[in-house]
Parts: structure tokens; sequence; C-alpha cells
């Protein structure tokens, strides 16, 4: 099992089209000596690949590619489709987006096209097919790369006309709209699909984050990630249309809102993406993010992008500490990468990023502690390939996420305006995290074969299907979460009539009669059976028992004594229903519950100590052991005697590890 | 006198139109059994009703009106105006409004037409003339409520040059428009009507809430408000024209801003209006918000519309607690109303408000708290009909409420941006509030005949007749309470020369030199004859005694020792100058003399206790005991022996009551 | 040395076309009562002075001017071209301006013309021509005021097409726009100058603050300032044609970010200013911004407006306390105003500057504390014109302020978004006016001969010849202050490749390799050789020593122990470097050292005490001494003895101020 790749594709964004030729030899030298084998070329190079639209210009991508080829790199190839160039805005200037506001822009920026502009489309794929025509069959070019982070909306005309044509494809009829949406409400009732327009802020949009109809604005989320996805195809297509073995991929971007990751990928070869924490982003934030990305196909990931050392575009770009970087490079590989990639290799001279961390400072010089830590990394991930490369994570715990609830929760009006998706998903997540525990972040449509436990938190939305999928697994023996906010509506964000949590109350074993929501200082607990109690608020589920046993009930307020957690046997398994947000040690104490009745240990037993992570290749289990915290950590004693592919010396029994420190184990 | 109903009107807004026929009869049967008789119907239907431009269809409307006829209900039809079918915008996108940002909105949400659209005035004149045609001689439609929650603006082309005829009828002249506006000031000196545009972004309008030229602003807001209630008057007029019996309202929204009430309610047979209170909003609040849309036209009134418990479109929607509704449904009648009505009777499947609360919820049954709750009320307020219907509120305390006051206060660009005109009113309300001291909110306009306390916090402007009303006011007899920013301007934003506070100057005996803004955090002090102190801020005027005599002076600043609070004789009354915003308690100093010199005293002593309010028929009273503190309180001891309508029995001696407890006392 | 006027103006903004002419006649008297000598008259005219595109009307300016000929007032002749008239709007749009957001703007406010219609242009200089004609001969006009505190931007399409212009003109080829902007970043290379647009939120602009091309937004900002100052020195022209010897200026307003106004004094006879610090503006700040406007041209400056008492377009309008108008006024002579003049002389009856401060207030009465503040200070600067008018202030220190710095500065995406370029400056000038060390603020094109210190804080932007400059005022024995951000880019916004400080790192001796930055709740230390301590933060430069030797090191963090604070001998003088942001304290500290190697000593030698500046003529001192505290402090004995020119009598020794008392000493 090796992967996708020969060795760990270690380098990142390159773009000697930036600088002078002298300085490209300097740059082969000092890849060289960092250990750099790899490069991704080409991201925002149209406007000089095509200087009009009649003439192309491929000799400087030549000269680079026979370069890079000559060095024995692996070229990543990118297809520069990210960034329009300024003649052709210029001479047609609906290649460019029409933003929320219903502003038509100018040239300017970059990821500003408009997806459903025929010219755009066209132009995208001539260029496209002319460099696969071109490189397509240079077997140092180990991956295609895609434009560059899809992303954002366009809201003009062609896009409004397209959104019709989609809706008549999903519809077929305008009563099926009507119904979908509800339309009836507030006298919305279409009679024809172009009465439709787009939900911006000239239509059902309400401020920039809601709607007056739901329905309407998640069905353009859809096409518009659709409208996106297409773009990538066409693209896709494009270059297998020349090497139907090209590896072709585009960086994806963790927890982005913007489109459905689990339909894109089913589109991709392999997954990649970009990986910017803040200073302040927790560590098991980025693991869950990790997670996500391997899990949109089950396999290992490329990590496209990572800084080497610090941001230009948060707020306070924090320089990442010495030894962070590495360790942030194993946490990535640990869960599922088999690359690790910058951007950027060399620091741009001016445009806004100049201030984004590279490989090679402005100074230029090799005499930097970045250069130096990026180096030894490069040495270490040598010798690491042969061990790590294609191996799998294995997780019996499973989460849903899924874009069709992160925008039906979010586009909800009410209860409370704080109801977070991704931040609801991560404080469950996080549990699994700090016990060690893998976790499998998977898609609804997922059938949760092989899992013990599945924690969909805040599943809002359910599906066709989905009702069936989970209570299977369940009957047969598995464990299923849910919480708050669950069961409500289905695909069209229509009510599920009946008491919520709708298809779900039977697994739950509860009716929920009433949500409360708290305002941001109001409190309730939740007091568990043992007499242990734990904060809770945001939303507060009044229930009944319908079959379900309480864990918890409420401490106060005029709900005080009825149940807040539930567990209900079902088949041969078991529902937890949590009724409202809990504190950390809230989700603890029920969650402590549920490993118990899974009987899952996590890889050390107890939270907040070192990061344990396992990848293995069927035969052998690699350990990831990483210490994110400030103290320095004990070793657990499992691991002395065996093997550190790091040092390539047996771990010592009472090893202690500080900040940041590695080690990856031979079980 | 048995006002206009005869029955306390019980339900709400009704969407059949949204269900399958199969639920209505579903319906019938909680209606009967939660004691609701009566349901507001068709608010959004325009689109149904009529499908395209050429056709109507009233079968379904039919149906519904048929069936609620038959079950005797009291139907309150609205007109469906309040949302436009997408086909009209299609056709006529000049029905659509233009926002403040000079946008022109597409299709989406509601309230969306734009009032000076000839197309739109025709459609709607059209719609409604064929709905009095079909319903205006049906015994059960007790009311016709028009469009729904008339507001928002509009500041297209058709606005613009409407708004250039509403201001040649006002002026007459271009020369008249100049001075109202003083725009010599920054060289705006029209010499056309023509030259005038909209005081939008675009304009003169500064962010959204400040402009250049408040003259200008004022008047587009009169211009607006004009504008809607000539939309308002074109359907009343278009039923009466059918039934000139029919009663005919459209529901307010309280304190909202845009809409100058006191000019609306003259066109309306009744006020109603929509009380949405938020956990947070004080109790004196509504009860203030009440009084004022009695205030309108010194009559009872309807209330439209309140939720059974929660709203959805809050930032966090709180439940409401058991009894809160029932304590809140009496305050609104102890305050005046002779209806209650809920949005909504049952919660829709889809759409932006299905998390609004319902009197029937997704669940569909009647075994929830909510129904429970209505239930108990229904039964209630159909024993009190007999008694309550058409009964007044009597005040010998007015507060004058003013829109034009209320756009010229804020448009003021110094001396500080805090000063909030219904902060403003409300804070010196609270006292007569907590007093149960019963308080008219009247217009400017009143002769305040038959009060001894006229409140007139921020009159900042004096329009044409107040003085002379003031004036004879005190003369005869009255107390008269002013304050800091009074009398500064005439009704185009003009300042009386001379002296602050311009035509009430010889009133109060004061004369105002300077006006200093504080910051947040700055304070001054009131120190009162008796060495009483209280806090005071926000601004603070300097001024100089002019007959008055001092209560309170400055403590602190280069204006230490200076007048804060005076009293005139004047005729054979007085009036009080209130200098500087003072804390609650400095309001209660100067209010609790005011008190002993208009000799009232309140329905209890005592501050911040039961609220108690009453209403009489002229020959009996009926006295609304509430408590809406967390205290258990006792019920002073002159109710005991009397009658209390709800349980049917006498109050007993040492009787208590808990949070949300009410009593109609017969007195 | 007598300066261009023959007294003190003191006077201000005088709009008599605002009131009917029987109030005029009262304004002659009661400035004569006050002292007042000079009106500054017609700002915003324009409607009035040509009512039609085919007609002027000079007849009531006529009448003023003849008025104040005969009272023998200095007349400041505004030419009012700072606001549109409605009726050109109206014919011709394209006179007005279109926003960063893109929207054209209809009629209102003012400073609304699209400096490049040449509509307007057009308009402008024949009104401005006429004006001249008819009154440039009056000896009474002693200044002329052109257009009004220039500023803002437009985006318009006519904007668009001259910044292509000036594009050309500046870069010759396409090209070298390319190379300049490293539009090679993100594929914006250009092909024809026709395809560049404008930066704003439909271009290159992100938000408001912000820009992917700070090569493109700071050559606009450049533009925009140079567009508006061919407008001013067309109008400027137009007066000269007439008569060469006319004294032209217009009105700056301090550290106002959109215009260079190094460039502009070029263009200006006399710099002139509006000042209105807020009540929380330090004395410090308004002292700097004085010097900065004395420093655009090194020569004594008008203060032409300034209010009596309080503004009206602050959030918090303070009155001005008593004393504290009259001790601005004299903070700002004593940095080098020739001029005393207010807005305004008589307040508005409307428009939204009716609460502006003013001599004469609505009252209309001269019975007021305002007016007799402005009178008892008309009559002092009647007496003092012979000693102060022209002199000048004489510096040690001189710290650089550049706009273009100012713009790339605040355009940078990293490392920190809370760098703004006035508060760094700020910062360190506070350190010298707390030492009562007379500073210079210069432009970047200054040569700094004469001085001992040249300050130069974030000196991110280092142009042609600075380098040069700086070099040799250092070899020459000076001492430089040098920050983080310093040398980093070129005039284009490109990094000097090799190392930071780029151009200064010879200087500097050292290298900077990293800049951390910091989140605002993180701190790191200035450890100093001798053991004090200060705290720093923001960002912190990670340095090595290249011949400089460290004066301070970090104190936390893994930089710690590494230089902070250097100080490298380089010829006969030495520069300071400083790598992190320093509190109040450290600052000192630093400076410290400073003021000790360069025998500096301020005028007093505490600091935090009297503000103390000397005004000189050659051979006479005069020192203005003023208590900005609000404590009791005693006049430095130096002074004992010496005539105080305000009370004309020698200070006593052991005299003391109170808060805003002022003294002139004779030297």
């Amino acid at each position: 099992m090796a992967g996708k790749f020969q060795r760990i594709l270690y380098g990142g964004d390159y773009n000697p089209n930036q600088w002078p030729e002298e300085v490209w030899k300097e740059d082969m030298r000092m890849f060289r000596k960092a250990g750099i084998n790899s490069a991704t070329i080409n991201v925002f190079s149209w406007a000089k690949l095509q200087p009009s639209e009649e003439t192309y210009y491929f000799d400087e991508l030549d000269k680079i590619v026979d370069m890079l080829s000559a060095e024995e790199d692996d070229i990543v190839m990118a297809t520069s489709t990210g960034a329009l160039p300024a003649w052709m805005v210029k001479r047609y200037p609906e290649v460019a987006r029409t933003d929320y506001e219903g502003r038509h822009h100018k040239f300017g920026q970059r990821h500003n096209a408009c997806p459903n502009s025929q010219v755009y489309r066209k132009f995208m794929v001539s260029l496209t097919a002319k460099l696969a025509e071109r490189y397509a069959h240079n077997p140092h070019i180990t991956c295609w790369h895609i434009n560059n982070e899809y992303g954002g909306e366009c809201y003009c005309e062609n896009c409004e006309k397209a959104f019709r044509v989609w809706l008549k494809e999903k519809y077929k009829t305008i009563e099926a709209v009507n119904k979908a949406w509800n339309t009836e409400f507030w006298g919305h009732t279409f009679y024809d699909f172009d009465e439709i327009v787009l939900p911006n802020v000239l239509g059902d949009g309400i401020g920039t984050e809601d709607t007056a109809f739901a329905g309407l604005s998640i069905d353009y989320k859809r096409f518009n990630s659709d409208s996106l996805l297409e773009n990538y195809c066409m693209e896709r297509d494009a270059i297998k249309a020349v090497n139907p073995d090209a590896l072709v991929t585009t960086n994806l971007m963790g927890t982005y809102k913007g489109l459905d990751y689990f339909k894109w990928a089913k589109e991709m070869d392999i997954v990649s993406w970009d990986n910017y924490p803040a200073l302040d982003t927790p560590w098991s934030f980025t693991a869950m993010t990790h997670d996500l990305m391997r899990g949109l196909k089950k396999e290992p990931f490329m990590l496209m992008e990572q800084t080497p050392s610090q941001q230009n575009w948060q707020k306070y770009n924090s320089l990442k500490r010495p030894g962070q970087m590495r360790a942030q490079s194993y946490q990535t590989l640990a869960h599922g990468a088999d690359t690790i990639q910058f951007f950027q290799l060399r620091r741009s001279v001016g445009g806004c990023e100049k201030f984004h961390g590279a490989v090679i400072a402005h100074a230029g010089t090799e005499n930097t502690r970045v250069f130096r830590e990026v180096s030894q990394l490069g040495e270490e991930l040598a010798r690491l390939g042969r061990h790590i490369l294609g191996t799998e994570n294995r997780a019996e715990v499973a989460m849903i996420f899924d874009w069709d609830n992160y925008w039906g929760l979010e586009y909800t009006s009410g209860p409370s305006e704080d109801l977070k998706y991704v931040d609801q998903i991560h404080q469950y997540y996080r549990y699994f995290y700090e016990h060690n525990i893998p976790v499998d972040m998977v898609s609804a449509e997922d059938t949760f074969a092989g899992y013990k436990v599945v924690a969909a938190p805040v599943l809002y939305m359910v599906k066709e299907g989905m009702k069936e999928a989970l209570t299977a697994f369940v009957k047969q023996g598995g464990i299923l979460i849910l919480t708050y906010m669950s069961g409500i509506v289905d695909q069209s964000d229509n009510v599920y009539l009946g008491g919520y949590p709708g298809p779900l109350r039977e697994l739950a074993g509860v009716w929920v009669e009433e949500i409360d929501a708290l305002f941001p200082d109001q409190k309730n607990q939740m007091i568990f059976a043992d007499g242990r109690e734990a904060e809770c608020g945001l939303v507060c589920d009044i229930m009944h028992l319908e079959g379900a046993e309480a864990l918890a009930v409420y401490g106060s307020d005029f709900y005080k004594d009825s149940p807040v957690v539930t567990r209900n046997t079902y088949g041969a398994g078991s529902t937890y229903y949590i009724g409202s947000d809990p504190s950390e040690e809230g989700i603890e104490m029920i969650l402590d519950k549920v490993r118990e009745e899974a009987g899952i240990s996590g890889a050390s037993g107890e939270k907040a100590r070192l990061e344990i992570v396992s990848r293995w290749n069927g035969e052998q289990e690699y350990g990831f052991l990483m210490n994110f915290t400030d103290q320095v950590l004990p070793v657990p004693e499992r691991f002395a005697g065996k093997e550190d592919l790091l040092t390539e010396k047996a771990v010592e029994s009472g090893e202690t590890m500080k900040k940041y420190d590695v080690k990856i184990v031979k079980m």
C-alpha cells in the first residue's frame, strides 16, 4: 500500500515567473539543501500564458517545467484559471462576478470569475486543454491542481438563468418548487421559473447571513457549489482527455462553508487542502479538519498549503514558534496526509501576500531559523515515506459533517443566533480528540458500517435515507449520539410535522415539546443521576420520555427536574439525546458513559495529554506522539522499547516530551 | 358602552391556505377547545388570489370564509397587499422598492411595494375592491385588516417625483422650500422643484441615521408616512365604497419610527397593533406602548398580534414562562385592548417564521403547555367580555409623544449621539408606571384639557399652536414638565432665535445659555434644596433663572451650583424644567414633588410592587392587579372583600400574589 | 520680520448671506466689541453667485465686501467651489462623485465634485475668475481661501480615464506599471493602460481599508491628491492672473490621510488649517499637528478654523471649559500661527451645523460666557501682534511625517492590523512634547541640515534619495531614531530584498530576520543594560547585531535575550533602532539616552508639567507658558523678573499657574 505518490511530496507553491531567471538557479540550490522535492507551479499565470484572446505563450513555463524535471522534482501543475486576465474582463465584462449586494465587479483580486459565464468557461477549457496537450505526458508532473481555492458566489444574470435551469432539472415543475420552498408563506408563489430571482440582498437575502426563504437560499448554495464543481469537472475532463491517468485535484479549505466538499470529492482523484490555523485555533480543531478532509474520500490526502511561519492576512500574524511547524506537519501526516507543501517557497516582492511566510525569506538567505526548520523536516520526511505513504487511519467513532446541515442550521431564524454549525461539531469532536480516540468525519450519506459510535450533533436536516441508515446502525448495535436541534426539517427546510425530533423521535425515544433559547449570560444545569452537575445553555429542549431513560435532568427554571440528557435502548444499540448545549465538563460526563458502553478506550486513558494518533498499513501500525501542551509530559510506558522512526532509536522507559516534541513509534 | 365588538375577539393569524384541507377540520376542533372565537385570514395571499394580471381566484378563500362563518367565528379579513406577487414584479419592476443605498430590489421578502408606483396602486385597489365586493357584506367579517405592518421606505424615481409634488403642495414656492430647509447653508439653494433629490445615501443622507439637512429629511419622513397612508386610504375607501359600515384597521407597531401614527389613526376606525416584547423589555415599556396605541384615538384598541410563546426573529428567542402569556394578555386588556389575538394559530411548516410560536405547534397536538395556557385564557376571556369590552382608561397625567419630535431629535447633529427619543420618553413614563399612576400618551396637537400634569420630555420641536396650547394649560392650573433639548426648533428644524428654550422660555422661566454634552463615563449631580443628591449626565443645560426657582443645582464642573432643576409658577399652574438627564433616583425626586403639587396618588403608594390599572364603564370600575416581579406580593387591603372576576370569589384579606398572578377586581 | 499679515487676524467664517440684512449691522457692532478684525466670507455661495449656467449675481457679495471694507476688516475671501449648485448636478450629473462602493451620487452634502470632471473644472475656473476680476484688487481682501477642506475620493469613469493618463505620465510604459505593482502576482498583468481599473470595492479594494495591490492603491491615493491639487492650482492661477500678489491658501486638516500636504504646501502661499480637538484628544497631539502644519512650509501658518466652544459632529460635543479656548489659541500661536479664526462667527439657524459653536449664539446676545471669552482674547491679541507676527519656531529635533508612508504602512496586509501611522508618530512626538523639546515635523525629502536628532518612526517606505540623505545626516554627527517596520519597501511598495531594514541596514547596524506580531493581550519586555524594564508589544523584530550594540534585550518568548533596542555608531553620528512597540515608559528610557547623547535639554527639565514653547524673531525670544494639567504648577524660576506680555508685568518669583493659565514671557 503505497498511496498515490512515490515519496512524500515536500515543497509547495513556487512562482519563478515572478522572478528573474538568475534567481531560479539559487532556488534550486536552496531546495536541494532543504530537502524539497516538489513544486506547485503555474497557479496564477493566465495573463502571462494567454496575453490576448488569440495568442498563447508557454516559453517561460516550458523552461520552468524543464528545470524542475531536470532536478527530478515532483511537479504539481496548476491550471491558472483562478484569476482572470485583465484583458478578458475588459473585453467581456460578463466574466467578472456580481456580488451579494448586486454590484457587478470590474477587474481585481482573484477567484473572480462568474462560474456560469459561457465566455469564462470557453476560455478556461481552452487554456486547460492547451496545458494538458503540452504537459500531460511529462512524467515529472505528478499531480494536476485545478484553479485555486474554489469559493465565493456570483449573483449575475447568467447565474440567475443557470439557477432556473438547475431548479428545473431538480424539481421538474414550478409546483414542486413552490412546495419545496413553502412559497405559500408570504405569498411567494411562483407561476413560472423565470419569476425566480437569486436570494441576495435585492431578493430574499436578509443582511448577509439570513434569508426569508431558507429553502431557496439552501438551493442557491447547492447550485453555486455545483456551478463551481462543474467548472472543476470541465477542466478535469480536458486533462483526462489527453491523459486519463492524470492525478487531478484542487485545493480545498477545510470547513469552508460555501462548497459541499463531499460532493466535490467524488470528482477528485485525491483530496488536497490548505491548512491555516491561527495562534488561537485549538489543535483539536485542526485535527478535526484533517479528519474531515481525509473523510471526504476515506483516503490519504495532500496538504497542499501551510505556511512555514506566519500568515499575512490574519489580524495578528504570529510567528510559528520553534518546532511548531514541524509538530504541525506531523499532526497533518498523523491524520492522513501523504504530502507536506507550503505556501510558499519564496516570499513575493510585492502584492498583498508579500508578508506571508515562505521557505526563502526576503533576505534570500538559508541562514534563517525558518529555513533550518524546513530543512530538518525535509531530511526526516525523506526517511519516513516508505513507512507512512498510503497507510490508513482507523476509527471506531464516526461524526457526521454535512454541508446541507451547515447551511440549514445557520439559516434558521430562531431559536438562537449563536448556533454555529462547525463550533457545535467541534465541541463534541474535542472530547474524542482529548481522549486520543480516532474519529472519522463522515458524510450524511454514509452507511456507518463498522463503527461503534456515530455522533451527529445538531442534525437539523434529515435527508432522504438518513433515518433508515441511522436506524439500521442502531438496531445492529451501534450507539448514536444526537443533540438539540435535530430531526427538525427535510432537505427543503420544511419541518417534519408531528413533534421533534421528527424522523429521529423513535430512535431517541423522546418528544421535544418546546425549545427554549437562553441569553448568553443565562445558564441552566444538567444534574446527573449520581448527583454530579454540569452547566448548560444556549438552547434547552423541554422534552418527554417516550421510552428513553433520563441520564440527567435540568437544575433550574420552570422545566427543572425534566430530562435534559437521555438514553434509549433500540434494537441491539442505543441512542443518546442531549437536550441542551453542555459545558466542556458536561460533554465529558455524557461521552464518558458512551465510551464505557461502547467499550472504546483511546490511545491514552487521560485527557489533555499527548496527542497520539495511529496510521497503519494493514500489518504495521505507526503511532504518532505529539506534545501540543505547555507541559513536559511522560511517554506512556507501552511505547517503551519500540523504535522511534525519527531518532531511529528505541523509546526509553521514563522518557518525556517537551512542547512540540514528536515521536513516530513503530508499534 | 360595549365598544366595537360583541365579544373579546380571541384568535389571531390563521393561514389554512398553507395547509391541506384535511388539517382545517382539526384546526376547527382545536380552536373550539381553546376558546378561540376569531381568525385573521388572507394576510399574504395575493399571489394565490391573483395568479396573473388578468385572472383572480377566490375559491379557496370562499371555502375558508364559509368554514369560519359556519363556526360563528369573528373573521378579521386582511387584504393581502403587504407582499407583491412574483409575476407582478417580473412584469412591472417599478412596483418593487429602491432602498436607502439606491439599489432597486428584485422580488423578495414582504412589505416590498413602492407606495408611489401607479402600477402597484392600480393592482392594489383592484384586489381590495374585488375582496370587498365578494365579502364585505358577510356578517361574520367583523373587521378589515388592510395590508400588514406598514413600514419601510422607498427611494425610487417615482417616489422622488411624488416627493416633489408633495413639497409643492406643502410649500407652494421653491423659495419657501429654501427657507424651510435653510438651503443657503452649504449653498444648497434650489431654483426648481425638479432639482430636489431624495435624502438617501446618494443625496443628503449621512450613514443611515444622519443627514446634512434635517428639514429635508424630516419632510421625507412625513412624505413617506403620507405615501403609505395614502395607500391605506385607497384600500379603505375601496371597502367603504361597498360597505360604509365596515370596521377598518391596519396593524401598527407601537413606537415604530417610520410612520406618524397620530395622523394614521385619524383614518382608522379602530387602532390595532402587534406587541412583541423581548425577555429584557421592561414591563413599563410595554405598558407605555399600549397607552400610546390607546392614545392614538383615545379609544380601546385591538391587540392584533402577540406570540403565545416565543418569537423567531430576536437574537435569543426565549419561551414565555408559565403564566407569562396570560399575564401579558391581561396587561394588554388593562391598558385598553378589546381583543387578544395571536400570531399565529398554527406554526408554518417552512419559511423564515417557522420557529415563531403558535397556538398549535408543529407537533400538532393539544397536549402542550402552550395550548393549555391558551385554552385557560380563552375560557376566562369568554366570561370577561361583558364587563370589560369598550370600557375606558382614565388618566390625570398626559405625556406627549410626537413623531415629528422623534425624527427631529434623532436627526440632530449634536450635542450627543446618545439622545434617543423613545428612551427619553420611557424613562419619565416609568415613574408613573411604577407608582400606578395612569398615563395618557397624547399627540402634540392635544388641548390637554382635563389633565393635571402634562409631561413633555425632549420637546425639541415646537410646532405651530403648541406654545399656545401649553401656555393655556399651565395658565389654567396645569403642571407642565419640560426637559433639556426643548423648544429648540420649529416644524422645519430651524432654530427659534433669541435663546433656548425658545417659545417655552417664558413658561419655564429660564434661559438656557449653553448645552454641555457629557461622555458616557462623565457624570454630574443634582443637589436638591433638602441636600439629597442624584446623578445626572448625557447633556447639561447651563441656565439662568428668569422667574423660576431652582429646585436643584449642579454638584460639579464649572457650572457647579447653577440651577439644574427649576420650577416656575405661571398663571394658576407651574412648569418644571429639568436641565440634565437624571438617574432613575433623580426622576423620582423631581416627580415626587410634581405628584405632591398635583395632588395625584397612584393606585398604590409604593414603587415597584403590583401593577394596578383600572378600566371603567362610566359606572363600574375594574381593577387589574398583576404581579410582574419575582417576589410574592400582598394584595393591598382596599381590594379585600371585592369580587375577583377571574375566580368569581371575593379577594380575601391578606391574600398574596405570585409572579404572573392576575386579579380583576370589581371595585 | 512681520510675516504675511499686518495684524493677527482674529475672526472666522462669516455667512451674512444666511441672514437678513438687519442682522448684519448687529454683527458689526458685536465684532467690534469682541475685537474681531477679520471675516472669512463666501465659503458656500456658489448656488447664489451663479443661479444658472448663464447668469451670475454678485450684488449681495458686493454689499458684504463693502460693509467689511468700511469696517476696515481683513477679508478672507473664499471661492465657494466646495459645494456644487443643485442645478449643475441636475444638468450635468458627471460633476458629482462616484463613491468607493461604485455608486454615482446625486445632489447632496458638500465636497461633492468630481475633480476630473471637465464640466466641473470649467465652471469652477469661470467662477473664480469672475470673483478675482471683481475683488482681487480690493485692499481689504487680505487672503484668498480656495474651495474648502479639500478631501474625499471619486471613482467615476472620468477619474478612471484620468488615472490612466496620470499613470502613463509617471510610468511611460505598461511594462513599467506591471513591474511597479508586481502584477505578475495573481496574474494581474496589464497589456494596455485601458485595462487598469480604479482600486475600489469593484476592483482591487478589500473592504474600505485594504487592497490586493498596495502599489496600485498608493498610486491612486497620489493621483487623487494630485487631482484635487490640480483643482486648487487652477483656481489659484485664475486669481493670480488678475493679481499676482494675492495671498492664496486653502484650509487643510492636520493629519488628514487623503492628501499629501507637503506636495500641496508647495503650491500654497501660506498654510492654513482647521483645528478640532475632541475632549479626549491629548494636547500633545494638537501640538504635533500644529508643528506639522508649520513644517509644511517651515513658516508661520493660519489657524483658519477652531470652535469657540463646542463642535456638533462628534459623538459627545463637550463645551470648552472656561479659559480652554484661550489657552488652546495660545498653544496655536506658540506653535507658529499668525491668525486665530473661528468657525463660526454666528450660529446657523438650520442645517447640520446648527449646533456648532459660534462667537454669537442663537440667543444673539453678547451676554454669554463664550462671547466674553472671545472678547478678552481679542483684546489681548490686538496687543500681541507686533511681538509675535512672523516670528519663527526653532528646533533641534526633526520628525519625519510622510504621506506615502502613511498610505503604505496602513495598506500592508500583515503583520498586525493595529499598526496605525499617526499613532506611531505621535507616541514618539509625545516624549519631546512632555520634555518641552521643540520639534519640526519635516518631509521625507528634507535634508535634515541643522538638526541634532531625526526621529523617523515606522519609516516603512524608503523612497529615492532618502537613504542618502539620512546617511549624510548621521555621518555628519546626527542621531537617527528608527523603529520596527522600517526600510521594508520602495516607493512602489516592493520589498527591498536582502534583509530588513533594507537600505537602512547599514545605518542601523542590524539585520531583522523575522517580525513577530503579538495579540493585544500579549506582551514582551525590554530589559535594559542597567536592569530597568519596560513593556513592549504589537510587533517584535527578531534581529541580529551587525555592528550595533544592544541597549535592551527581550525579556521573554523564544527570542528572550536577543536585542530589541540597539545603537549603532556611524560616521560621526549614531542610529538607534527600536525593534518593538514600547510602552510610554519604554520610550522614555530610550529617548532619555538619545537626549543625553545629543545634549538636548528641553525648556523645563521635568515631564508632564507646563507646556513651554518659544517663538523668536531673530533677536527676541517669546516664551509661551501654558498649563494644560489639572494641577497648580509653579513657574520655573528662570522666568522670574521677565515681562509677561499678557499682564504687562514682570513674572514674580514663586508664581504659580492654574489649569489653562497662560503667560507670554519676553526672554
